[in-house]
């Protein structure tokens, strides 16, 4: 198979600034994450705070950081990373359709914000998930509902009508939901996940569905579900100086790492990982 | 005397940051360093790497970066600092001129590069300073030697030579010096600084010079000279990930905190102190 040097897990700012700098130095790169680089890039309003251009509209910053690595040649995979296992002398990626493998990897997955469902966190690994591909096999012939957060989610559960008996789909956002016939749309809110032991059902606001698992799907996966060992604080990947997490080869930047959550210090974490990562392949 | 909410030291991207998102943030800054904004952004040929400016050039960049800081009503005091204490509630700044005061004090000064010389750091406070216009008491009718290495320097060899019996000025770049009838120019290239427990002698390439103080005047000083007490680690700064120094409400970004020497990895950082400070700043 081949093998990347580094594999860079998101295509916001920090993103991007590790695939630019690795780039530069000439190191073979591969970048997931979305082709419109970042939602929350994209839907600032108005940023005076990234030196060099005041009172940018966030779309037009996208669409400068595109040029530029555009200009470079960087591609960006337009699919999700599910896992990242590390394998010793190198990590492998899985998404839906792929494995890949890289020798070093950055995670620069941004934060997300949304509070977990009430029974999410107690629930989890008993009947609760975050990747619907993933786990499909333990639902064959089952009940699941899945919680989704954006569109792509709309396919995970249309892949999962597959295999299970029954595909409950409860949209968090408005859109035109585009559904296999096998799928159940639920309008409504989620309230709480309950069960003894393991998931049971899914209060709603108006309804209860009895389900045997929930698939929570949002931008992005809690990172040490991304990466199992990950060592995490506060909901924040733990970083030192160098953006090194607690998994040699593994690096971290951007808004995943801590606060405050800005662009320039999404770049510039990016780019001190980038260059710490590309050391280190020097010197193997 | 007016008290500002943050100083900060060095108008380069660092500083930048740090003062657009402290004024942002509606603190009262104020920015010491050069209106040049910084000699090393001025001068790099071609910039690949700060993300949404594929190869722009250092001077091009620092007009987009004067523009930005311009529209917020961001000033440069164009002077160098010489000081720094600590003095508990606040910090008192020294300029050859003046003295301010500030709650926090960002350093951002970059990194200086030259060697030191032969000498230097043996003789450091034994007759080797870094500021001749703090230190001109000590040597009112002696020989001072200054090696200068910017045009800064003359001015400062002009100042010492009202106080000094003989003022020698090294100059380590080409110009046209501007010095008074009383300052020997002496164009010639350091080799070392001599004496028993004190400065003797300056021995250059072509001559010797007696001399009781030798002052290297560069574009900035080691920080630990800048700053009695800071705690720095192989000539960089020591910080932690919220950017703060050993000393308390002084953080530092930048060059000066450690490699890689980066402009990204600066703005991040600058970002990260002002945030921090001002953060602080909120909780008083
Ligand atoms: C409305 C709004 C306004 C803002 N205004 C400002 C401002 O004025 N100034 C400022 O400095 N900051 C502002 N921010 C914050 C700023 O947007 C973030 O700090 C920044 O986007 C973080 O960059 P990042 O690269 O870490 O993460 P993100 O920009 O969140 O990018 C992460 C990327 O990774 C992708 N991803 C996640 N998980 C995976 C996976 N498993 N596989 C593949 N891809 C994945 C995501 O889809 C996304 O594309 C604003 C934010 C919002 C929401
Ligand atoms: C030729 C060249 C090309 C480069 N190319 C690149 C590149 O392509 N990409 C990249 O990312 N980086 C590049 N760099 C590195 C980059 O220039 C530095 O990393 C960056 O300038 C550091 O920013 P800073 O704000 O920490 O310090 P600086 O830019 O050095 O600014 C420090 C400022 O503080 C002032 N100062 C210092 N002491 C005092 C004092 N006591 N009182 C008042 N003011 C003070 C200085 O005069 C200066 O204005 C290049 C550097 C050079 C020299």
């Amino acid at each position: 198979m081949e093998r990347y040097d580094i594999a860079i897990i998101g295509s916001g700012p920090a993103g991007l600034a590790s695939a630019i700098n690795a780039k530069t130095r000439n190191r073979k790169v591969i970048v997931f994450g979305s082709s419109d680089l970042s939602k929350k890039l994209t839907l600032a309003p108005k940023i005076d705070n990234y030196l060099g251009f005041y009172g940018i509209k966030g779309a037009e910053l996208r669409d400068k950081f595109k040029e530029h690595i555009d200009n470079m040649g960087i591609q960006i995979e337009n699919v999700k990373v599910n896992n990242i296992y590390a394998m010793g002398e190198y990590f492998s990626i899985m998404t839906s359709g792929d494995t890949y493998e890289a020798t070093k990897v950055i995670l620069a997955m941004g934060m997300e914000h949304t509070k977990p469902l009430n029974g999410e966190d107690k629930f989890l690994g008993r009947g609760v998930g975050y990747c619907a591909t993933c786990d499909a096999p333990l639902y064959k012939n089952k009940v699941v509902t899945i919680v989704g957060y954006n569109k792509e989610a709309e396919s995970e559960a249309n892949y999962l009508s597959e295999l299970a008996s029954k595909v409950y789909y409860v949209p968090m956002y408005r859109d035109d939901y585009e559904l296999t016939q096998e799928v159940e749309l639920v309008k409504d809110t989620p309230v709480e996940i309950v069960g003894q032991n393991k998931v049971e059902k899914l209060k709603l606001k108006l309804r209860e569905l009895e389900t045997d698992g929930v698939f929570v799907l949002k931008d992005s996966a809690p990172p040490e579900q991304l990466v199992p060992g990950l060592e995490v604080e506060d909901g924040h990947i733990k970083v030192n100086r160098k953006m090194e997490t607690n998994i040699e080869g593994c690096y971290a930047a951007g808004d995943c790492t801590g606060r405050p959550y800005q662009y320039m210090k999404s770049v510039g974490e990016g780019q001190v990982a980038a260059l710490n990562a590309v050391e280190k392949l020097y010197r193997k």
